[in-house]
Order: structure tokens, then sequence, then C-alpha cells
């Protein structure tokens, strides 16, 4: 399969914050804005794969300013890494206040993706196309997250 | 006011189509196409206005092909009138499907905007800069439509 | 076919508007409103043609008032034009403050709609039966509004 | 308070089933049904009363048959009873299959309200003005009911 | 069928409110407060019974404090009465001001449930074994409670 | 402050997955699922610190199975670790075919939170009182992954 380059699969999504999003204080809900990192996640990674997707898991997702209701969020999702059916994903979120025209980076984190074929079995996806260093060292970063991630897991058993 | 050109307050919204919005039909809610056309155009007239603002009147909305379940939405808002206190924004939807990677133009509309201060009384707003042949050319059509709007008002009485 | 009356297909839909439904100003949002409105035409035209029915175009869609959250909305749609296998549906929206008992005329504007068979190809409907000359004001009117709503459509191409 | 009638304050909530209101099954989840039935006795009583109300019980409501995604859902609440503070609304639901212009009757209830003051007190509400000898038969059953209701709580301890 | 006994398929339904659940007031909505009892109900007579269930009757349900956005809402079912096809469960429902770590009782009702097959025809249950003077108290109040209901139906036709 | 221990805070927070939590492969939404998870990593904390919450990242989520319309799902939430103003809270995810009465351990994931004061500035809690050598494991586990956490993004600057 021939390699695609990030740049074919980024998409940013975009949401304006309703009541409807709103937690207990008010602001937009931490689980709102994981559902909208999710989905982007899964944009990205179906963009590159043209194929299902489905989050395997999320790590290292940080909460580094509230939202609140009426800011415009927008949400990257970019691919950092593929492997032979699977991918990871960068998904930051910036809050834009729409009143003053201020951008703020409020979330990120790591998104990691596998392709499935109809019948559900993972899928042979085309590799990412490394075109600068800085690529170069996200995909070296996100193997170590992913190394990390299955270690841990092993580890961790019922705590 | 300084005029501001279309490009400072373009915005694309992105969504991906859940069973949550869908019709009895099983197809992308039309009111839900609506919905997010409304707040495109609402988050282009406060990036230009650096106010708030609110959809006064809405003119040939065309729904040209079906929108599904999965598809990735884009929605896209950008400027082509401003008056004193009061904006058209011209709104189209495009549909990707994710797996095919094909995008459709599936929806298009005119949402006419009005700013408001404080005490929710119109506000000022920037000027439109027009920076093409073309921008002058949409701008002519969107005085035509707001005229014909008024117009048609005044003679439509209870029907 | 044998012709139907308006009133066989009339309808006012119902709904209080929740904190759900809120915009960011906490009035109910414009796209909730229109859903609303999309909605009403839909079973209007499905009562007339007995079939399935898709929104084509929306037009003069005029907000006059805000409304307010505890407020009864009332969405009134009804039967204005019939082709062969189109309708035009004439939808208006009042909010009723129940604290007070005073209602308000807040919104209205025009639904396109088609008829559609099993195979999603246009469908046959029965004549619009015009009982009145107000009703056929109306019907003329309507007529007015389709043929500039496709004129309009030819002139502005790609804004 | 001058005593109103039943018809002054009748209200019939209309909306179509969505996908977004279904249970597991596809059908209309009850609760969904319920919402709609409370927030119809909700509108009713808040007419009558021009006052906030909060409904106290509910009995006797009864689910005859499901509702499909894609009917029209009928649902009407009258006024039977009037306390100094207490209302008891009948609300009825009716489903519509638009296809085939069908109506049955689907679900119907007894809520029971109360009027609240700005403080959050019981408040006088006007009399219902009974206007039939039916009206006045339903007025005696519902005393019945909310006789029954009180007498059944005093029972029912922790089960 | 081997008898179950009530302890097999009690379930306690948790969620916090959100502005999502606010009604006008800003509390939760009694139509959500009634959707999430009906949900619980669901689920104790589907473990009871493995087999789907559909809610056929609720009666007694009161409604005794108001309910705070920010509160974690308890709501507990259990069986109080099975006949051949057919269940009476009980759900409570307790809401937790997490602030202050205090638990008030707020809600309380009778869902009367039906056993299904996959034809949509009332399946046959298990009976409920009753362990102690307490349950079997609660089965004699609930069988008065079907019965009276039964009454009921036939006394107020259309009112 | 007086230590408590990690049973006075844990919380299994319960829902059905219904059509309205689907994502598009008809399955529950993976964002539904981390918002269900962050509301109980958010009621452990509130309940151990009685105080207002936020998440501030979230690691080694992995989703293990898909969840089914028509599941019930239960989400544990309980305390491995707290600082002077922050708790890591481990979540778990299991989902109950209600209509064979299987349970399956579906997701789960670190939920590190922290607690504010009323202007919003990070608040002390009360230490978590370890009851056993497990408990005093899974704290270990917790100080490593923060430790982790802390160096991972010192590290991983945009990408």
């Amino acid at each position: 399969m021939e390699p695609k380059p990030r740049s074919a699969s980024t998409v940013t999504m975009t949401q304006i914050v309703l009541p409807f999003h709103a937690n207990v204080a008010g602001n937009m809900h931490g689980g709102e804005v994981m559902k909208l990192m999710d989905s982007a996640a899964g944009v990205a990674a179906a963009r590159h794969s043209l194929s299902n997707v489905v989050t395997a898991s999320v790590t290292q997702l940080s909460f580094i300013e509230p939202i609140f209701v009426g800011d415009l969020v927008l949400c990257k999702a970019e691919l950092t890494y593929t492997g032979n059916t699977s991918m990871e994903v960068y998904v930051t979120v910036d809050a834009e206040d729409l009143n003053r025209g201020i951008i703020k980076h409020v979330c990120e984190g790591y998104f990691f993706m596998v392709a499935l074929d109809r019948n559900g079995r993972p899928a042979r996806i085309p590799p990412l196309l490394i075109e600068s260093e800085e690529e170069q060292h996200c995909y070296d970063l996100a193997r170590e997250r992913i190394k990390h991630m299955k270690q841990a897991k092993n580890k961790s058993l019922n705590c």
C-alpha cells in the first residue's frame, strides 16, 4: 500500500459550546471534550485507512484550561504513527473566545486506533509517509508511548 | 472602524453524523443541518463583529443531496455583505463519505445576521473589505437578496 | 387524485423551551426553532401526500422576536401550494409566556417539500383544494416565490 | 378568584418520534412518553393558574400500544379537578401513522400538580368552572383518585 | 421455572444531574426522573425474566423533594410481585448533594412490567421467591395495587 | 484532615445504552463511554474531598470490548491515590447483556482529579486511608503513573 502523508488525513473539528454541553459548573463537560476528541481521532484514522476504525486506547490526555459555554472549540487530529493495522493520533483542542478573538490551547491527548475490515478483523493500512525530521521525532515518541502503554497494562492488574 | 477581509471571519464547522442526528428515514435531520448552518453563520458574524449576533432571516436555503449517518459534515460560512449593523453570511455544506473519501456538495443558504451590543441594541460593525471582483459580485447579489427579502415580507401578509 | 383542502393537513406542533434548547445567550437556539419548523412542515406535507417527504428548500424565514426558556412554542404548518410532486408549506411560530398568558408571533418561513415513493423518486400527490379567495392569493404568492427561488439559484453561483 | 373553564387551559403537545427518542427495541422510550405527558400536564396547570407549577404525583398511567419511530405523537392535557392550590390533569396520548393517516390511542394517566408562588410556597389558584355533567363526573372521579393516592401512601411504607 | 429472589434482580441506576436534564426552574425535569425510573424498572424486570420487557402501567408515583443540578441521583428498582408473565417493580429515587454528603429520599413509584417473547407475546417468567415476612407484605400490597388499577381503568372512561 | 478509606467514596454509575448513545457502527460511542467514566471519577473524587473537582488528566484508558445498544453499563470508580490537593481514580466499565445475564469487562482507565475551593484554587483534601497491602500496591503504581505522566508531558512538545 502506498504511503500517505500526515496532511492527507489531518482534520479540525469545530463546535460551539452550548448549555447542552455544560457540566455542573457551567463549563464544557470534560466528557464532551473527550467525545469530540474521540470523533476527531476517528475521522483522521478513517481518512488515512479508508476503513472502519475503533479506539483501542487513550493516553496522556491533559485538560489545561476550562472551556466556557459560548466558546468555539477547534479540535485538531493528526497521525503520528502507523503500524500494520493500527495508528496513533495526536489530538489538540483550542478554544476561541468569539467576543474577544482570543484563542487558548485547552486540551491534548493521544488516541490509539485500529482499522477493521467488514468482518471486524484488523485491516492492513497504508504506512504513514514521514516528511520531516519533526514528524520522525513525533513518530519515535509515539512508539515509546505505545510500548509504555503495553508494559503498564501488564503491570497494573486490578488497580 | 477598519474594514476586515472575508478571510478573517470565514469558518468551517465539522461534525460526524450520529444516530442522534438522524431523521425518521435514517439520514441527517434537515433541522440538524439548519442548526449547524445557523451556528456556522453565527461564528463568522461574531468573528467579524467581535460582538453578540442574532439571526434575523434565512433565505434561498437548498437541500441538494441527503446526508448519511457516518458522513463527516463540513459546513463553511463566509461573509458576503455588511451594512452598518448587519451582515449576510453564505453557508455551504459538504458531506464526506469517510470510507470512500468522496465529498459531495449537499446544502447551501444565506443567513442575514444583526450585531447587538450589551443592551441588545444593533451595534456598528466593521465594513467588509472587498478584495476581488468575485467578492464584489457576491456583494451585489447579497444586496439584491436583502432588498427582495424586505419587499417580499411586505407583500405576503398572513400567508 | 382527489383534491384535499388545506385544513386536512394543517398541524400545530407545540413544545416547552428547555435549557436543552438554549443558545449561548440563554434563549431558544435559532437552529432548534428551524428544526421544529422543518418537522411541522414535514408533518403537514406527509398528511397531505400520505407519503415520505423531504425538504427541498427554505426561503424568507424571519426571526421576529427572541423565544425564552420556559415559553410554550406553538409552530403551525399549513399548505399554500401543490405541484405534481411538490408542496409549499407556510410555517409560523408563536411563543406563549405561560406565567402571563401572553402570546407573541416570533418566526415564520416557507418550506418547499417533495413527496417521494418507496424508491426515493418523486411521487404524485393530490392537488390542494382552494376554498377561498385568500387561499388563492396565498397560492399565487407561493408560485411567485418558487419561481424566484429557481431564478435566484441559477444566478448566484458560488456565492 | 374567578372560576376558569377546562377549555381555557387544555393543550395538545405534538412531536415527531425520532431515533433520538427510541428505546432499545426501536420504539419510543416509555420515559420519553412520560416526559412529554409531564410537560403537557405542566402547561395545562400553568395556563390555569398563571403561576409556576410542580408535579406532585402521577397515578394510573397506562401504556396501551407501542409508539413507533416516525409517528406523530399528540399529547392532550386537560384539567379534571382543582383544590385550593392543586390541580389534577388528565393526559392522553395518541399516535398518528403519517404514511397511512391512522390514529391510535396509546397512553393515558393522571398528573397531580401544585401551584407555587415566587417563594416556592403553594399558591391559591382559580377554581375549575364545571360546565357539564360529564365534567362533574370527571371531577368526582378525580377526588376519589386523590383520596385513594393519599391513603395508599400511608399504607405502603418502604415497599 | 425456578423461583428467583428479589436480590437477584435489584439494581441501582446512578446519574449526575446536568444542565441537559434541567427543567425551566433549573431543577431536574420530572420527565427525566420518570425516564430514569422507567429504565431502572426495566433493568430489574429484564434481569428477573431474562427477556424483553415493556412497561404496562405506572401508579402512585410521588415527587417528594426537588432534585438539583449537580446532585447524584440514585434510583433503586426491586421486584415486589410476579404473575405468570408480569412483574411489579418498586422504584425509589435518592439524591445526594455531593458537596455536603447529604442524601435525601426524593421520589418513588410502582411500575407494572410485562415480559415479551421474540414475537412480542407475553412470556412466562420465573416466580419471585419470597424470603421474608416483609417481602410477603410487599407482595400483598402489590396485588391490591394491581387489582385497584384494573378496577379504576374500567371506571374512568374518557376522563 | 482525617484520612478516609477508599470504600467511603467508591461509586458505581449505571446506565442503559440507548440508540441516543450509539456511534456510526451502532455500538456505544467511545466518547459516551469516556463521558460516563469522567462522571464516575468526578463523583468518587467529590465524595472523598467534599469539594468541587476537575479532571486534570486521563491516562492508560483501554477499550477492551465493544458495548452494544441495550446493554446495562456499570462504571465503577475508586480512589487509588491522594496528594495534598489531587486524587487518582481508577475507573472500570462492565457491560451486562440483560437478555442473557452475561457481564463482560469492557473498559478501564485512570483519571487524575484536582479539588478546587470556591475561588477555583486547589483545595486541601483528606488523605486516603490505606487499608490493605493491595491498596498500598495500587497507591505505589499510581505514583509511578503520575510521575511518568509529568515526564512525558515535558518531552512531547507539539506532537
